[in-house]
C-alpha cells in the first residue's frame, strides 16, 4: 500500500445539475457530484475547471481532500469563483498536487422516483 | 495542462434512443446522448460512425467541438445523412482530429419516473 | 479505421436478472445485457463464460457478431448449454476471436418506473 | 484462459448506503455492493479498507473469493472490524492476493421506484 492509488488529472465529459427536485431534504435533492478517494498519505490540493458549450471555462474552484480521506463534492455547492448554472451542460477537469481516484455521480430527482447515474472519470494521466 | 486531454478515438458498443416518453419539454424527453470534451486549444472535427445489428453502419455524422468546449449531443438531434431510428439497438465509434473525451449517457423516460445510465466510452487509442 | 479496435477478452463481475417486471412487453421486460462492438471487417466468434457464487461456472455460450455490427444479447435470453437463473448473482467472461468492445448493461423494472445500469466492461487483453 | 484476469488492486470513489428502503425483501432492501470476478484457479484472499470524510479509515475487512467464483458483497453485511453507517459518504479500496475484477453497484430504493447505478471499479495495479 506504499505505492501511488490513482492519477492526477481525471476528465469527467458530463455534467448537469438537475434543476427541480422532488425529494425532501438534501440527501433527495437532485445533484451532480464528483467523489474523489485520496488513499495517499499526503493532502491532495484539487483544482476543478468546468466547460461549457458557449462560453469560457469557470474557475479553477480548489478543495483539499485530506490524506487517507474521501470527499464527496456537490457541484452544486461551488461558490467560488463561480456558481455552476443548473439546467445547463457542462464538463470538468480535476488536477490534484497528488494521485487521487474520481468517480462522477449524478442523483436526479426532478421526477417522483429518483434516478442514479455513476462512472469512474477518465483517468488522464 | 498544455499536453493533451484524451484519445482520437471512442467506442460506445451500446446505443437505443427510448421510443416514448412521459415527461415534458426537450429535457426530460427521452434521450441517447455523446458528451465531448475538447479541453484542448484546437477545435476537434468529430465524426461518428453508428453501427447496427442488421444493417451496414450510418454515417459519417460530423460536428465540430470548439477548443475548450463541451457539446453534448443527442443521437435523437442527428439528420444528415441519416436520422437514428428509435427503439433499435446500435452501437458508435467516435473519431476525431485532436484528443478529446467522451462520455453516453442515456435518459429514458417511458414510465413515469425517469431513469439514468452513464459511462466513460472505451478509449480506443 | 485500419487498426484493430477493442480487445479480445473483457469482464464483467456484476450480473443478476431481476425475477420479475411491471412493464409491458420485451422492451420493458427486465434484463441483463452485453453489447458487443465489432468494428472490425471480419465476423467474431464469441464465447460466454458464466461464473456463480457457488457452483462451477456456466457455458460457454457461443454467439457470432458480424463483420461492423453490433449485438446487444440479453442473458435472460441463453438457453444452450443451460438457461442462467432469473434472482441470482453471476459474473461473465467474455472472449472473442477479434478484438470487440463490450458494455454491460440492465433494466429492471420490478418497481412501477424502470431502472438502467451501464459500463463498459472490464478489457481484460 | 491461462494467463490473469485482473488486477489486485482496484478504488471505488463513490460509497453510500441509503438510509432507507421502500422495497419488500433483501433484493429490493437499498444497498451498496461490490461485485468480486476470481476468475483464476486460486482463491482470492480480499482485503476491503473504507474512508471516510472526517474520520480515520475502517477495515481491513477480509473475505474470500474462491477460485472461478463471484461473489457479490454488500457493504450493509459488513460486521467485522465495524460496520459501515448508513447515509453517510464513504470510498473503498479492495486488495486481493491474486488478480480479480471488481464492479461497484447500488441498488436505492428509498423512493418508490428504485435506482441503480453501476461502474467498472478503477484498477490501480
Amino acid at each position: 500500500m506504499k505505492r501511488t492509488i490513482g492519477h492526477r488529472c481525471w476528465a469527467i465529459p458530463e455534467g448537469y445539475i438537475p434543476p427541480a427536485s422532488t425529494g425532501r431534504g438534501r440527501a433527495l435533492e437532485s445533484h451532480e457530484t464528483v467523489c474523489i478517494l485520496n488513499a495517499g498519505r499526503r493532502a491532495a490540493r484539487v483544482s476543478i475547471t468546468v466547460f461549457f458549450a458557449d462560453r469560457a471555462p469557470a474557475g479553477p474552484y480548489r478543495i483539499v481532500v485530506p490524506a487517507r480521506r474521501t470527499r464527496h463534492l456537490r457541484f452544486n455547492d461551488l461558490r467560488e469563483p463561480e456558481p455552476i448554472p443548473k439546467g445547463r451542460d457542462f464538463a470538468s477537469l480535476v488536477v490534484s498536487t497528488v494521485p487521487i481516484v474520481v468517480q462522477h455521480t449524478r442523483l436526479d430527482s426532478r421526477q417522483p422516483a429518483l434516478a442514479l447515474l455513476s462512472t469512474i472519470a477518465f483517468p488522464v494521466r
